[in-house]
């Protein structure tokens, strides 16, 4: 099996403030194509470090992806650093200038003295389309190992690495079939109680290992295939088998994890309620208080997800719980705007003045201030409203705001998500309520 | 000055789905205290590995800060990783299994077997208190380096960096004044422009390092005060005037830029019209068709917004539009949702309805499809509507639909930032109309 590791460039993501996103989806499209990824660095736009990061990546693997440090301006020094370590000086190559001329000529603009340095790559390298955006990118051989070079920016980078990387590494003979792993995302369970309810489905003979994460979004099931394992088994060619082995634990996994399966294989909360909506040909409208427009916003990033939103009202003031959502005063003053009563309330006025099927409301407290001994910081209440009547459900939820209003958005699309899959809207058992355990935050 | 290497343990870390964030806040506190971060890496949950990776840090740097891997399952190897470096074998530590238990037992939890892992430390390890979680964390020195071990949970390793190592690091004499660092923020110009306008103000000694970094909030620029002069300087005691220096070079790198500085140091666009409003008194209402929620979001995670934002509205469909806002159904019919017209009377509609001051509105395609050759796929405009009348802009944003409604929130924050700040509302030039030239995405 051929290993990876990445390294990304630019001072920015040691500084803080910034963080390397690139070799999120770099792992991905490598483990597609049964590569691993041991080891990931990030470095500062400086020759000498990136040179030591690059020498010792060298050692350990037999493909070194780089990204970033490939731009114009003066602290993009990629290219000085692999061709200082590869001692292959950089050379003007012809053909990356002209397509740099002709993605500026065709916006309009010339090309400036620091864009030509763009067209300058160690010697021998192959050059590496970008066909979308300016800096090309590039491949050298050293010391049997591939040093691949990619822009920093992201849409570039996925482009430049699935239309010119994969096929050189392919003709290469680096690419393989992928590395076996399967996901399921969970939401209602900490990571400890997953861990006692499921450790026993695991031969012992460690064919499998698992991973457990836990998130404000709940936690992640990692089953992956060893590669020893992996490895014997291509040998005695008896990958299905195996395969079917690792289709079978995911399923035992499922059933003991039951309801609070939220997807598997990567499908987000806000995917599996809005083909769960679109396939019943239900439609939705949200009332948000303390998650302030991030259901909405949620639920209409999945593409299509305007066949059934048909709304969204954050009302954050009291006023605009009575005029847009037809809460009464006597109910706000009784209970106040953060209760299972306003909740409901919100749910069923937000349903029947938007002529939907599902109402779902939010109301809750945030934080910092605005907690008392009462109804402290984290008390989240979740109301949906469907034909069949309207129910709520009480979170008490940790952290800061942000993680309170992440959290309170997740439980209240699982709310919607267990009466869309399981006919009832209860609230998962341990989900937010109580300490926190074992569980591990983002 | 102390140089520090950052590991983030973790197998999720490299196989795609899940980035390393705190590196970010550890980088940051490092960088007030004046370490400096050089290397940052990223292993998975195999003790070989992460002793390469140990080894090779303990290397470089004096300090060494590992995160994750401290918690109560199998793949938690980091404890055993450092006491394999290290040839100090993990014992029990009374002191930490006694906070464990006391923890459990506030939860009402008993202490399983695998929870009494985490109390065992490394022979000779300081104990680092977690008051905000179970894992008890550790410092070992090695080798003239000093490795701290953090919990991977964010919350929890930024509790116990603050509360009990950077106390241990300043007790050992490593801390010192922070890394002279400034941030400005921009939006509405490209990299190459701001690159083309500040170079020229830099001073040819190299006393500055100047970084760009472009996003889809727009390009952030940083001034670093170069560590050999800030060296050189710290020996001839002529802080004040070299700090004065980087002060004077903020001050015309500003005046350059001019309304496109957004923030400096760190604020973001939303808490930069969020104050505004809150200084001068102003409420707000929202109407977002294609960004979904997502200004509403933005907006309401500042604490204390619940003081001007009054409410928003995600009218996806057009029914909700006339509904909610009043949008005139023959001006839908003749215009289209997606037009200038629409929004104007969006943002007119939301601020008459919620009797607010500032109506801000949005309405564009996000994709993937519904473009038209008129009409096409990142078409957005804005309506922003005051006592003073309203007005409308247009952008074309490129990239995929998540960025493409990141892009349309941040452009319309930034019409109602500008309105706010400078009394003119004019988009700005080159944001996102045209071609991408030379600028960066996240």
């Amino acid at each position: 099996m051929t290993t990876a590791e990445i390294i990304a460039v630019g001072s920015e993501l040691l500084l803080g403030g910034r963080v390397d996103t690139n070799s999120l989806f770099l792992s991905e499209s490598l483990a597609e194509h049964g590569i691993e990824v041991r080891f990931k660095s990030v470095v500062g736009d400086d020759v000498e470090d990136i040179g030591v990061a690059v020498t010792n990546a060298v050692r350990r693997a037999r493909l070194v992806l780089i990204t970033g440090g490939l731009g114009p301006t003066v602290d993009d020094v990629t290219r000085e650093a692999v061709a200082c370590v590869t001692g292959k000086p950089l050379r003007l190559r012809p053909r990356a200038l002209e397509s740099i001329t002709r993605r500026l000529h065709s916006a309009g603009r010339a090309v400036t003295a620091n864009q030509r340095r763009q067209a300058f790559l160690p010697t021998g390298a192959r050059l590496l389309h970008n066909t979308a955006g300016i800096a090309p990118g590039f491949a050298v051989e050293w010391k049997r190992c591939r040093i691949a070079c990619l822009p920093g920016v992201s849409h570039e980078a996925r482009r430049m690495c699935a239309e010119s990387l994969l096929p050189v590494l392919r003709r290469a003979g680096l690419l393989s079939s992928a590395i076996e792993t399967r996901t399921i995302q969970t939401f209602g369970l900490l990571e400890g109680e997953i861990n006692d309810r499921i450790a026993g489905l695991l031969p012992a003979s460690g064919a499998f290992r698992l991973g457990l994460l836990a998130s404000p979004l709940g936690v992640s099931v990692s089953l992956t295939r060893s590669k020893t394992v992996q490895r014997m088994q291509a040998r005695k060619r008896s990958v299905t088998q195996a395969s079917t082995s690792l289709d079978a634990l995911m399923g035992a996994v499922m059933t003991e994890l039951g309801p609070d399966v939220v997807s598997i294989d990567g499908q987000t909360m806000e995917e599996v309620v809005g083909h769960r909506l679109h396939d019943r040909g239900l439609t939705i409208a949200l009332a948000e208080s303390c998650t302030g427009g991030l259901i909405a916003h949620r639920l209409t990033r999945v593409a299509g997800s305007s066949a059934y939103v048909d709304r969204g009202v954050v009302c954050y003031d009291n006023r605009a719980k009575t005029e847009l959502l037809g809460v009464s005063e006597p109910l706000l003053k009784k209970y106040g705007a953060v209760s299972a009563q306003v909740a409901k309330a919100m749910a069923q006025g937000v349903r029947k003045r938007s002529h939907v099927d599902v109402g779902l409301s939010v109301t809750g407290i945030a934080g910092p201030s605005g907690g008392t001994g009462h109804k402290p910081v984290g008390l989240v209440y979740v109301g949906l409203a469907t034909s069949k009547g309207a129910s709520t459900a009480a979170f008490r939820f940790h952290g800061e705001r942000d993680a309170i209003t992440l959290r309170a958005s997740q439980a209240a699309l699982d709310v919607l998500r267990r009466w869309l899959c399981h006919g009832c809207p209860r609230p998962p058992s341990g989900s937010g309520i109580g300490p926190d355990g074992g569980s591990k935050d983002l």
